[in-house]
């Protein structure tokens, strides 16, 4: 498996996890971005690659089962009104997924979350990370291994 | 296939068409956003549906794999320092992946495409779209039907 020293997500979570199995895990994203987008989630490839198309078909498609389960759970568990996946990794290039759900009147809608903010952040519920992760391991069941 | 008239994805193409089958297709992006990350594509999945996770498995795997499929083309005929991904869908919601080109020098890096731009967009040679389609055949040729 190869690992990069100087790597953030090599080295650390990357946030509260949730869920990993050989190929990645889930973790979810705390912080100002958690609060504004309550759910707000990162599948994170295990293996230390920058680009998806560099991880084998296999392995490419269960990091997207997992962030669908991901995105499937986000949408069961906190009902947004769209749902926003990108891999960027253009700071740190590890190869991690973003599973962000987005409301109309949330901070940024309907730019995205890295464009200017459009109105202050509202508050929202807060949602319980074991509720959260519920939902992900009963989508995850789904799933063939 | 369902389909929404007042959508301008089901309307138009949305881009000049390099590929397309019965569940999705490439399409190239022109523009300013084409001149600042020559490249540029977008996969628009051919059923009107908001998310990924909406679509049967099958049929997400195979979008997974198109997307893909565009990313290594890209590697190949435009050789950026790094490829971002992302399906967001707030103002257009039909299902559609953005894959973008990124160089170290652009008018954005690190930040998204969508921040604001850090510094003027550097001319960048013209790849002709016969090449990237090109490259686009080859890549998917290798994926299962």
């Amino acid at each position: 498996m190869a690992t990069n020293l100087d790597c953030e997500l090599c080295a650390d979570p990357g946030g509260e996890l949730l869920w990993e199995d050989d190929v990645c895990r889930v973790v979810r994203v705390g912080g100002a971005e958690g609060a504004a987008f309550p759910g707000y989630c990162r599948v994170i490839c295990r293996q230390h690659v920058a680009e998806m198309s560099t991880l084998s078909a296999g392995d490419a498609h269960r990091v997207m089962d997992v962030v669908l389960a991901t995105e499937r759970a986000l949408r069961f568990s906190v009902q947004p009104d769209k749902i926003n996946l990108a891999s960027l990794g253009n700071l740190v290039p590890h190869l991690h997924w973003h599973v962000i759900p987005r409301w109309r009147d949330d901070s940024h809608f309907p730019a995205p979350i890295w464009a200017a903010a459009q109105r202050s952040a509202k508050p929202r519920p807060v949602v319980g990370s074991a509720r959260l992760q519920q939902a992900l391991k009963t989508e995850l069941s789904t799933l063939p291994e």
